[in-house]
């Protein structure tokens, strides 16, 4: 019970609203501890009448759902739930398809919602399944871990995995409203939360450098909770929010949100998705911590900003380099191969984000895949 | 070959080019005999540098696919083909997961297109594809039957079947190109040819009287093909893309092209989908027949209407009745149910596309399921 009196305690923080601009599909993402409590309001102030299929994993169902039920019942929202197993593998077809089927089978109408409750797995799911029911139903979103409440609570990017990557189907697809309860993230372990923060690192070293200057010096006082966790989560929100209003759909300017994920992807393919070896965060910090040394590599960046980088996440207590990955090594041609799938390859030449310097990455379309083979067999054998 | 000889006989005809203008989302069909031979040129004008995953089922395949080949070739537009089995049933989860993975595994990326050579059943499926490979790929349509070259040409609707219903799960995906040879349709049975013009004389009914009265006068010429028939699948196109271009994603104008089609599918999915009891085009026939007398039954419509319309419709070969689809009458809970689960319902109350008379249909929201109910037991019991 101590999430709940914590949240409850916390109450005092007034949460801050990051609004996304998308036209006729803008939304708003409330971010506060206490949240949870306020779902059931909120919701029916945005989707009058609307009933919910509530989605969850067992492990955040254990911990939120009674507080979610009372929220939305007090609200006078229907609701019906659906508890998923937790973990990368649940984003399946096969629970896909079920979800699906108990969607339609409880006669949700186009006007009603799927409501997702819990990290990214979860959300992306969800919102897949939310994105193709009757062509699109709304989505309500309430990420449960920082990585989620950072990541894909902007944007509007939903979808599974494929047997052969990661994330290779799905859909764009915004919610109606997104609730980050910043005081659930009491629950998590050290490690999820440091792999979270991973995410909220990058967004000071695509475009702002003052914000990483300020994590530099806040990154204990956001892992205790509080005004300052708060702010990172807010900001992380609207610099996501101001590149995605640029560009929907990833035709261009939103390609910087891949800081770190060409190589973070890579990585976590080679470790067979396995989450006792490698979670999306720490794929993502090693990624980063990737690209910053290839620039240096390249002569794009200043040396020293790759260091920096690299102690920054390791005080964070994150991985920053590939042979820190519990198990075997991968391969090299395995990496290269694994690159080579994902999905922001256009027409043969390699698609990376590269950067002059803390808070000036950039988008390189034409990236030499023998540089990259080169970059990589220094650092499968330091 | 009769269907080459044609084609090419044809070429004197002019194509007629009809435009969607949905914004960024904008795009032309193209109609007319002999189209098929130009299709590489005219993608590669819209599409340069793009690779085609070409999906077509076993029957177009056989006989139009080479042609397809050859043209694609000719403009230097690399391809992999995927042929399915025919029929509905192809419509379902296992053959939407075969053919993402395909597409996957032949590294197909964004800027590439998914190309559906076929009638509504692969140009749905492969545009559902296309819709969720990478979050959406680009996709052209060469719809090879009239039912698609009216209907799922225009509007990016696409979907498969729901072990729960027909087109339950699916995207609202705009093509970036449609090309429709109306030669093709010269391999269409009489039957199939029938099914696909109940489309066409829906936008008379729906709204265009006068070409309600011009269809009365032509429909020979059109069955016979030539230049009535371009001009009717050409006006038909243009009819359903002024209510697309007002309403994308079905919230309310857009709901109009589904006169006849609540009944329709209802009878469909009573008749278990089985195409040699009723095809999609025959329950649209039937539905919209009942949409005229169940108008007229509320006093609605003048006295008379529907009996033009049914009268129309016999002239064409198509069904008007409940009672003449072969095998078994639906029950009246049966088909009750089945209106019920249609994706068209809202918050409990039935919508029904009802009419004043021909050409002036109008979306009515709070049909009392009682009234409908009252009105199908005369239907069933003549």
């Amino acid at each position: 019970m101590s999430a709940v009196i914590d949240g409850n305690g916390a109450n005092a923080l007034a949460p801050r609203i990051v609004g996304v601009s998308l036209a006729e599909r803008s939304y708003e993402i409330v971010i506060g501890p206490g949240i949870l409590d306020e779902a059931g309001r909120r919701i029916a102030e945005v989707l009058p009448g609307a009933r919910m299929a509530v989605i969850a994993d067992e492990t955040v169902a254990g911990l939120h759902l009674d507080r979610l039920a009372l929220s939305l019942t007090a609200a006078g929202i229907g609701f019906e739930t659906m508890i998923l197993p937790a973990g990368e593998t649940t984003k399946s077809y096969d629970n896909l398809i079920t979800v699906v089927e108990r969607i339609i089978g409880g006669r949700f109408e186009r006007g009603d919602a799927v409501l997702a409750l819990g990290g990214g797995v979860i959300g992306d799911l969800a919102g897949f399944a939310s994105a193709i029911v009757k062509r699109g139903m709304a989505f309500v979103q309430m990420p449960t871990s920082l990585l989620a409440q950072v990541d894909s609570s902007v944007g509007g990017k939903t979808g599974i995995n494929s047997p052969q990557g990661k994330n290779l189907v799905g859909a764009f697809h915004q919610p109606s409203l997104v609730l980050a309860d910043t005081a659930l993230l009491d629950t998590l372990s050290p490690r999820e939360f440091a792999a979270g923060y991973a995410e909220v690192v990058k967004y000071g070293l695509i475009d702002r450098p003052e914000f990483f200057a300020w994590l530099e010096d806040n990154r204990e006082a956001i892992f205790a909770g509080g005004e300052a966790r708060i702010a990172a989560i807010a900001t992380a929100c609207e610099a996501k929010a101001a590149v995605v209003a640029e560009d929907e759909t990833e035709q261009g300017a939103r390609a910087l949100l891949n800081l770190g994920h060409t190589f973070g992807h890579a990585l976590e393919r080679t470790a067979r998705y396995d989450a006792s070896r490698l979670v999306h965060g720490e794929g993502v910090a090693i990624g980063i911590c990737l690209a910053h040394r290839f620039s240096e590599t390249l002569g794009l960046a200043p040396k020293g900003d790759a260091a920096r980088v690299e102690a920054h996440f390791a005080a964070a207590g994150l991985p920053t380099r590939i042979g820190q990955i519990p198990g075997e090594t991968p391969k090299l041609g395995e990496l290269m191969d694994a690159i080579g799938q994902d999905k922001k390859v256009t027409r043969g030449t390699l698609t990376f984000i590269l950067t002059r310097g803390i808070g000036r990455a950039f988008v390189e379309r034409k990236v030499d895949p023998d540089k990259v083979a080169e970059f990589l067999t220094r650092e499968l054998n330091p």
